[in-house]
């Protein structure tokens, strides 16, 4: 298995288990990360939109992981409290074992919808 | 290059080039594809979901692509009129040179955003 794949498996399995102390252990601390959004930099912004993702986690099913040396591609379904399926897919590109750059994907709309429904 | 993938890109390259009818002859009469509104059951209703994206595309560039004999992951970049960076990752199942399964992934809030300023 390619190096960047390991590692973003890794990644995968410590947020899916809610365990984001050992999720952000994967994490480099200068991350860029363009996620819907917009960019995100470093290891606090990360941790600072990863954690309330985690903590509406119900489960994570993953669909399908490549990588090679240097680049990972996943595409899992998520089930979250507010979102029954919110299937996510992140390009990362990793470097002495950890993440340095995430391209970061999933549909907002099914959460902005449930968030205008919660107000 | 992995079976799946090699239709994959040339489904991709397609597409990008705005030419629907090439990109069709890759998608099987009975492809079933998860997108973020929802099913889309047969290749009728995913003309009907591809055709007004390829006529608002600007240009698309692949950031990652992976596959195994038969299963391809991709993620690109696409800017549209209305969205000038619509990334988008596509999961796809081939069989026989065409894709019967897709999972199509991308963040509808900005297209959402668009619409609701053009009326």
């Amino acid at each position: 298995m390619s190096t960047a794949l390991k590692v973003a498996l890794a990644y995968h399995e410590a947020w899916k288990s809610r365990d984001l102390e050992r999720a952000m252990s994967y994490i480099a601390d200068d991350i860029v990360c363009d996620a819907p959004a917009g960019r995100l930099e470093g290891a606090d912004a990360y941790r600072a939109f990863l954690s309330p993702f985690v903590q509406m986690l119900r489960s994570a099913t993953m669909l399908a992981a490549f990588g090679d040396d240097e680049t990972a591609l996943v595409m899992y379904d998520a089930e979250t409290v507010p979102v029954p399926s919110a299937p996510g897919a992140e390009c990362v590109t990793v470097r002495a074992g950890r993440i340095v750059y995430s391209r970061f994907l999933f549909d907002r709309a099914p959460f902005d919808a449930a968030r205008r429904q919660a107000v």
